[in-house]
């Protein structure tokens, strides 16, 4: 799948089900957000080498609607680096019924601060102290 | 359950349980949202008389996070109105393991668009013209 | 969404999804079952103010189907106070497909006991040391 | 695993997972509720050879808690046969975590209506008009 | 349902539901794994009488496809046994839609290792030494 | 994440969640193939171009446990082409917690069959007639 046109590094990919329309047939919104979150918060934890919690949406666009049999893949980078903060930008792409068409669904930007063990807002690393896979490059 | 504090009409609540928790053993965020997105869809779609699509998520703030056994109590309101577009401001408040402390977890605004049954934009009914539960009192 | 009809409290309120379907297409039963638990549960447990445990289903009655996108709504309320037990009464009503009619589709009623923190039988507290919240008034 | 006990002929067994807990971390009653459902309804469709209806839960006892792992087992009998409904009494029976005690979980009886094909009440057929897996002998 | 021709002991049974489904409104397959993977678990931890671990499928035909209303019943035997590994071999039936043929779906063989306290292997008790229930007789 | 060890494409990759776990508290087994039969399954439609379905699973190792948190990657190749069938070679690696250690749980053959519109075996497309995206170069 090619992924010229996607802003970030693929996070997650996945199909979309059956169990996962709405009323009107096509993907559940909420799921799709699930996703972004999901994907989202990998991508600030492994930035923080350790546990985020999302603080805020800043923004979120609803491109196209999502079928059931999409392969959705989420393609996830830093946009802002805060002391504690991150701020993640989320792009969603279909390829429509696993063969057809690729297309940009949603995206948006999440917030995120990192967190110590005692669940106290804590520095992110520098980015020469990260390990490979996690290096924005 | 007291409504005092909470912005808007109570839309949907529904009880926080294990299947829908992280690892961390919170409530998954994308599980909030979901139900963020559905709330502000009947709150939409009610005063549209009809179907909606959610367009964009302009702001949303995590609070605090949402426990297994917590009662979430989702109020929406039409906080602006345009001649297809509607947006929604929703609040999330949760009542502790069922008996417990009331405290608000989220709160945002979603922008929907109402449609026709061919799926294209269409104007919002003027209030007077709402049945009466769907009236903004 | 006008309450007038309905016995009780609005407890719990959510939005029928397809994947909550049976094999003709209609809102599986045992779904509508698990959402008049989760609100006498709920009830029982605010009228204890602690851990309940459900005993029986004494009776229940099925009026009419639960379709896709209907939003159902659960109403509850103590209809008989034992020392350590309560029999809550709730019942199911829709608005079809968000916005349509509104309809009763079951009613039943639940027994549960109140537990101490070992699992024993416990007490129902007096109404006037309830909070104000969980008062049925 | 012995039958010895339970009455009537066992209908569906599941194991029971870590998604159908509650707060408490036992399994959640409102998914018992749906294993029985499920399980009367597979018994009253095969006396009605055809499509039928839950309308009632005429009685309904928890005897004690599912745990995470047990195996679920569900034991159905038509107990009575009217013109065009039935009475299934339905007991469920739980193997502790899958090689433990064997003990009854919860017994019920379930009321259900044969449907034709247009939804309407149907004549439930002669016991000897029965296909041979669907006689209770 | 007439059990003459499976091989094996029925170890689970359910019903196929929308929830379930692909995107070609089959049943999904991995569903379907997933049930002969809990079946051949329960058969193996019984044999074991203890906690046991998947290590291989050798071998899995899918036969025909599962449609929503299936009954899904899996038999289970004990194909092969080592000192501390067992072969389990697994079919999978359904009645369809509840009432109509009965049909082999698929078949397979799941490898398992009896696991002790440490999760250490450990042997597989001698049949003599098993409970009646677990007896392959 | 480096994928300089794992054969073949990313083809799926998700987070383990609470809810996939199993009695033992890992990752429940029955998941895991889950997606291992998803991400096979979108290798072979692709290669097809078109509606394919699992006809066996060839062999299948499970190495180590997948744990709440992991990341799951599936990696796809077709390790054989027939006229109408292609043999899919799938490996699961995981990202331990979101940032630690990654490691090879699973892998295994899935065996599918090309369908054309009527359901029937139709053969599989020259290599050079493939999209750019589903070329396995």
């Amino acid at each position: 799948m090619s992924e010229e046109d996607a802003l970030g590094r693929l996070t997650t990919r996945t199909l979309a089900m059956p169990s996962d329309t709405n009323a009107a047939g096509d993907i559940f919104g909420g799921w799709v957000l699930s996703q972004m979150d999901i994907a989202a918060g990998i991508c600030a934890g492994q930035r923080a080498q350790g546990r985020v919690v999302t603080v805020a949406v800043e923004s979120m666009s609803f491109i196209r609607a999502v079928k059931v049999g999409d392969i959705l893949g989420l393609y996830t980078h830093i946009a802002e680096l805060g002391r504690t903060s991150m701020v993640v930008h989320v792009e969603a792409w279909v390829r429509r019924d696993r063969i057809g068409l690729r297309e940009k669904v949603t995206e948006g930007r999440f917030k995120f601060v990192a967190l110590d063990e005692n669940g106290a807002s804590t520095p992110v690393p520098a980015e020469e102290d990260l390990p490979d896979y996690a290096r924005d490059n």
